[in-house]
């Protein structure tokens, strides 16, 4: 069998795959909502079953349904995995606009260039949406501009076309800003949460939390001082740096933002029809955000970050991907969390501290409204 | 001279007029508002002062400081105009969500379509980020994302890449929509608000204001009877029907949106350093359209359209770009309605029906807020 074969033969699979598993969660998802609640916003269980209810159905095509998030294509219609783009979009509600570590414009750039990475591109262009609202201070709007400007120029993209709307006072909050970013897939191989296979290595570049937590201390309501600092940062480097380090053993790679690691590894199990074993003692929570998480009764691992990758690798590039993470400022604290298991399929367990075994879900309900 | 110096040497004045002409903007529209007014989000005179004033020149690059609706690049870093991509977006606030001819979601896929289309592009892919307000109907989500997915398959592009966010009651109104779109730019020349000649001929493709009066009617306050629809449709077919019958003749594409004919070649006269003089009686506008705006005091030129395009085009070439126009559907009603010129640059003038000449300004305030 020659490379092309296979590769064919691998892109079938895959593409078998993602039918079976969006059909299955199609099944699984129903949304019987009426309307629509803040937990739908959470990126967690009620995210996904309003994507699998509403958008997934209607606007069904194979790059959609892959559920990755970026969409990767040749521009040319050919089917060639080589010199692909990376297109991807999120929007940005964080409130605060200005929180410890960042503020909305440099989420804005980061969250985006961080999506593309996550496809394997190099992040080259990005697009911005502003919705002001009414009254908004514009000595605010430059700030959040700056912020984002030179977040930009030092990811080294450029941000080359626009569009500003305003509503009136009291029908939005300050600002939104929608991002949609273009990167070139450097990655000649196929990645995404198809991707996984049993024996798989799942890395995690650094303690997770810090960006929800930073979040929730900065709200007015509550008081309480605090070092914890958002974790916003691009990845793009560290992507191009495992990369080098492992190429093709690289199978998926995640940013775990709204609804966590937790989240981020359901949707992985679920779409590469697997099942994935945590180790919670390998997994790094800075102390003050371990601290933050039992007063208030939260999971870490359901709680957003913004500057941190899970990479799931195959197991004889497990070590070579986590010496490269070390090596670079900001996967100095990795860890091998966890591995990939064939049963059962679609689940995440958790080996707890105490030697117990709990399966890990979605984010239910939304604990931290408007995290980005 | 051969073909390539030739090219490069255009491009380098096209350079230079984007220079001067951004410098001179710079310097005529500093921002002195304190707060954001609605009338930033017109898409006339204070929006293009917010844009000049804060975004440009923060975000300022030599792709962004074209300022035409897309922007248009080769992702492998050369000068080539051949075979560019053209990436664009927009955000979508439509009140009411749902009006005669259209509704929130279809808006979105064709307001997007059309900035692809006016770079010369053939529309391939959109984004799409909703903005919903906790509360709203699911039953109206699925009816908007139902029009969305029509939208796009009629129009022969794929959403491919999505993200959803959810804001507390009252922080935002109903749900906002951002479309970011990528087309593969089939002109091979370079066309856009640089390259007005004087001699050019000005080309509109149908009556103008239906979208807004369309959306005024609709507006609940109003109690009026009216069969104004909105003329909303993806103009990508009649661009490449113009491609074909006019070619590089074809020097300017621009979808009159927020702020209207006024406003769009206001921004082309001071884009390429001329002025544009028209002849109101050759200037389509429905009796009904212009009966509305007599009574409520406004300019059917300063309305929104959302379905025509105008076509800045070498004199040789207009009356074969006016047939090609009267061909299609979205054309019939097309007509040449003006004249570019070289003096005074940066000027809109209107040759009046009873036979005066006025200065044309961009819109002024913002007499219809949330339009698109």
């Amino acid at each position: 069998m020659d490379a092309d074969t296979s590769n064919a033969g691998r892109v079938d699979s895959v593409l078998q795959k993602i039918e079976r598993t969006r059909q299955a969660r199609r099944h699984k998802f129903y949304l019987h909502d009426e309307k629509i609640t803040l937990s739908h916003g959470s990126g967690g269980k009620s995210t996904h079953n309003l994507i699998e209810g509403v958008f997934a159905p209607a606007f069904s095509n194979p790059l959609l349904d892959a559920m990755d998030d970026a969409a990767t294509f040749r521009v040319d219609g050919t089917d060639d995995i080589d010199h692909r783009l990376a297109f991807t979009t999120d929007t940005y509600v964080v409130s605060p606009l200005f929180f410890p570590g960042g503020d909305i414009g440099k989420l804005a750039v980061h969250g985006t260039i961080n999506d593309l990475a996550m496809a394997g591109a190099t992040p080259l262009y990005l697009s911005v949406g502003f919705i002001l609202e009414e009254g908004f201070p514009i000595v605010d709007l430059r700030r959040i501009v700056a912020s984002m400007a030179q977040a930009a120029k030092e990811a080294g993209v450029a941000i080359v076309t626009g569009d500003t709307k305003v509503v009136q006072h009291g029908k939005a909050d300050g600002v939104f800003i929608n991002t949609a970013g273009i990167g070139l897939v450097r990655a000649s191989w196929l990645m995404g949460q198809a991707q996984l296979e049993p024996g798989d290595k799942v890395l995690l570049s650094g303690p997770v939390g810090d960006h929800g937590i930073a979040i929730m201390f900065a709200r007015e309501a509550l008081d309480i001082e605090s070092d914890v600092q958002s974790d916003t940062a691009p990845l793009h480097t560290l992507v191009a740096s495992l990369i080098e380090a492992a190429g093709e053993g690289i199978h998926c790679l995640k940013d775990p933002t709204r609804g966590g690691v937790a989240t981020s590894l359901n949707e992985m199990a679920l779409g590469s029809e697997v099942s994935v074993a945590l180790d919670e003692q390998s997994i790094p929570v800075h102390p003050e955000v371990r601290g933050a998480c039992e007063i208030l009764g939260l999971d870490p691992l359901t709680i957003a970050n913004e500057g941190k990758l899970l990479a799931i690798v195959a197991p004889g590039v497990a070590d070579t991907t986590l010496q490269a993470m070390h090596n670079h400022p900001l996967g100095r604290d990795a860890a091998i969390i966890g591995t990939i298991q064939a049963e059962p399929p679609g689940m995440v367990f958790l080996r707890t501290d105490i030697g117990g075994l709990r399966v890990l879900d979605m984010l239910v309900g939304d604990p931290l409204p408007r995290i980005c």
